[in-house]
C-alpha cells in the first residue's frame, strides 16, 4: 500500500466516549452550561481527538510549506517570485511574522522547502523539493499526478516527523508567491462557484490585476477540466506544491490522532483537498481566521469550519492559525483549572 | 469641580503624530501594506492612545466589578442571586472561567465589591460598596442619580488605583445576577431598537423567562422614562452598579492615556454610558469579542468597535476581554520584532 493510502486507512472517527467524558466535566465547572461556547467546542473536539477529555498540548508546530507557482508569468501576483526564497530565510533569521507570533504562542516552526524554483540554503530548512515550481496551469496541468502524490507525501511524512519529536498540535502555513490563484482554482472546481466568488486581490492587486487572475483562473479551469470529485486531478491539475504538502500534513496529523489548526486562504484549499481524499480528516482540522481574501468564507463553510478569529488579515504563513494557537492553549486550560459548583461551593441553575 | 467632571476634561483626542509614524513602522516591515489588518489597527491605536509608536503592553490588569440587581425578585435570571458573593469568592480563589484565562493571558485580576447585596469578606476583595445592590427598577429607580455618580466614580478611582500600580492596559469584567436585564434596558434607550433585539437569554433563561425579561424592561423603562440625552440618568434609572464601575474604570483609563479592553454585553453597556458621557473615550476601548446575547452586536455597532473574537460566549467576568489581551499583545510584538524589508532582504511589491 502507498504511503497516502496507508495514512488515509489509519483516519479513524473521533473518540464519542471521551467526548461524552469531556461534556459532563465541562457542565461541572463554574459557569452557565455551554457559556464558554467554542473555547468547549475546542475541548470536546481535542477529547475526540485524543481519546482524553482533559486534553492537555504540550508542543505545538507550525509547518509552513513553501513552493512556487509557473502561473506568475501571466502577472497575478503584486510581488515577483524572488520573495518566496526571501521570505523562506527571513523565516529562518526569525523576523517574519510568524516567527513573531509563533514565538508569542509558545510554538516552534519548521519550514520545508517543496518546491521552490530556485535553491535556498540554509540548515534549519527541511529540503523535499518535489520539483522546482509548477508549470503554468494556463497552458496545461500545474504538476503530474504522481508529483502531487509525492508531495502530498512529502507533507505526511514531515508531519509525522514533527510527531515523533513530540508535536502534540500541528498549524498550517504557506509560502509561495502566487499561490492564492491556484487556491482560488480549487475552490471554484470543488463548490462550482462563480469567479468572482472565488478570486480576491492577494497580497495587494490592483483592479486591472483582479480582473487578469480571474481570467488566468478560467481559462487555467477550462484548459485542464479537472473532475471535482477526484481531489488528486484537481490538485495535480490547478493546485500548488505547497498546498498538496499542507493536505499531506493534515492527513498525516489526522491518521496520529494529532489535531491540525488550518490557518487562511491557502491553508483552507488544503484542507478541501484533504477532505476530498478522507472526509474524516475534517474532524481532526481546527479553523483559526477568516481572512480578508473573500473566498475564504465560503470554503470554510463548504468543510462546515468555524472560524473564531476575524482579524481583517491576508498573509498566510500560519498567522492566524498561530494566533488561535493560544486559544485553543486556553481551551485546555479551562478544562484543566476551572473550579466545579460542589468545589467552589456555587449554587446552580434554578430552571 | 468634580471627581467625575475632571475626570471627563483629562479624555483627549488620540495623538496623530504617533499614529502616523506607528503606520510607517508597519509598512516597513516584511508584509505586504495592511495585510495584518486589525493587528495593525490595534498598533496604530495604541500608539495613539500612549504616544508611543512602538507600544508595549508591560502589566495587563482585569478590573471586575460585582453588584446586585433589585430586579431580580422578577425572576429574571437563571441563577439565584446569592451566586453574585459565591462567585466573587471563586473570583478571589482562582477558581473561575476569568482566572484562568487571566493567567493564561499573563494578567492580574481584580475583584471591587461596589453594590453586592450582602458582605463578603476576603483580604483580596476592594470593598467600595455605593448601596446594597439597586432597587426593583420595575417600580421605580434602579437608584439615585448621585448614587450613579458615585458609583462611576469608584470607578475612575480603581482604575486609577491600578495605573498607579503600573498597569498599562485595563481589560473590564462584570459579575452581578440578573445584569444582563439592565444591559437590555440601556442598548434599548440610547437606541431605540425593538424589545427583541435588544433581550437575550443571558446565563440560560427559557422561552418563558425570555418574554418575561421582555416585558420587565418594557416596565421599567415605561416607568421610569429615562432620558436618551443624559447617560446619568439612564444609568441611574435603568442601569446597575457594576455597570456604572466599569463605566468609571473605562473614563479613568481614557482619562489616564490607557486602553480599555471592552468585554461583552455588560461591559459594552458600561462602554455606551461612557461614550455617551464623554465620546473622546470610545478611541481607549479596544472590542474583544461578540457575545452569543443578540444585542451585544447592536451595541458595538453603535459604538463603532470591531470585535476580533466569534466565540459562542455569553459568561461575562472578563473571559472574552482576556482572550483578546493575547492577541493585543501579539500586535505589540509584531511592531516590535518584525524585520524590515530592508533588513531582511526582501523585495518589495511591483505595482
Amino acid at each position: 500500500m502507498s504511503k497516502l493510502n496507508e495514512t488515509i486507512s489509519r483516519i479513524t472517527d473521533l473518540n464519542k466516549e471521551a467526548i461524552k467524558m469531556a461534556q459532563q466535566h465541562l457542565d461541572m465547572l463554574t459557569k452557565p452550561q455551554g457559556s464558554l461556547g467554542v473555547l468547549e467546542d475546542i475541548v470536546k473536539q481535542l477529547a475526540g481527538i485524543t481519546g482524553n477529555p482533559m486534553p492537555k498540548l504540550e508542543k505545538k508546530v507550525v509547518i509552513i510549506m513553501a513552493g512556487d507557482h509557473g502561473v506568475v508569468e501571466e502577472g497575478i501576483s503584486a510581488f515577483p517570485q524572488e520573495v518566496t526564497p526571501q521570505m523562506v530565510l527571513n523565516f529562518l533569521a526569525g523576523g517574519a511574522a510568524i516567527n513573531v507570533l509563533s514565538r508569542h504562542a509558545g510554538a516552534e516552526i519548521v519550514c520545508c522547502d517543496i518546491g521552490i524554483a530556485v535553491d535556498v540554503e540554509h540548515h534549519d530548512l527541511i529540503v523535499r523539493k518535489v520539483r522546482r515550481s509548477t508549470n503554468n496551469m494556463t497552458k496545461g496541468p500545474a504538476m503530474s499526478r504522481s508529483e502531487a502524490i509525492k508531495a502530498i507525501e512529502v507533507g505526511i511524512e514531515v508531519a509525522e516527523e514533527q510527531i515523533a519529536k513530540g508535536a502534540s498540535i500541528l498549524a498550517t502555513g504557506d509560502m509561495g508567491i502566487g499561490n492564492t490563484t491556484p487556491s482560488s482554482a480549487i475552490l471554484k472546481v470543488f463548490t462550482g462557484c462563480p469567479i468572482e466568488k472565488a478570486v480576491g486581490r492577494g497580497t495587494g492587486l490592483n483592479d486591472n490585476g483582479l480582473a487578469r487572475k480571474a481570467m488566468v483562473i478560467n481559462r487555467a479551469i477550462e484548459i485542464n477540466n479537472p473532475d471535482p470529485e477526484d481531489p488528486i486531478d484537481v490538485l495535480s491539475k490547478v493546485g500548488g506544491l505547497e498546498i498538496a504538502g499542507l493536505a499531506g500534513v493534515i492527513l498525516g496529523g489526522a491518521a496520529h490522532k494529532i489535531p491540525v489548526v488550518i490557518d487562511g486562504f491557502i491553508s483552507t484549499a488544503a484542507a478541501m483537498i484533504a477532505g476530498k481524499i478522507e472526509p474524516k480528516a475534517i474532524n481532526y482540522m481546527i479553523a483559526s481566521h477568516v481572512s480578508e481574501e473573500p473566498g475564504h468564507k465560503l470554503m470554510l463553510e463548504t468543510l462546515e469550519l468555524y472560524p473564531m478569529l476575524h482579524m481583517k488579515m491576508r498573509l498566510g504563513e500560519g498567522t492566524g492559525a498561530a494566533l488561535a494557537l493560544h486559544i485553543i492553549d486556553a481551551a485546555t486550560h479551562v478544562q484543566s483549572e476551572m473550579a466545579t459548583f460542589e468545589s467552589a461551593g456555587v449554587a446552580t441553575a434554578k430552571q
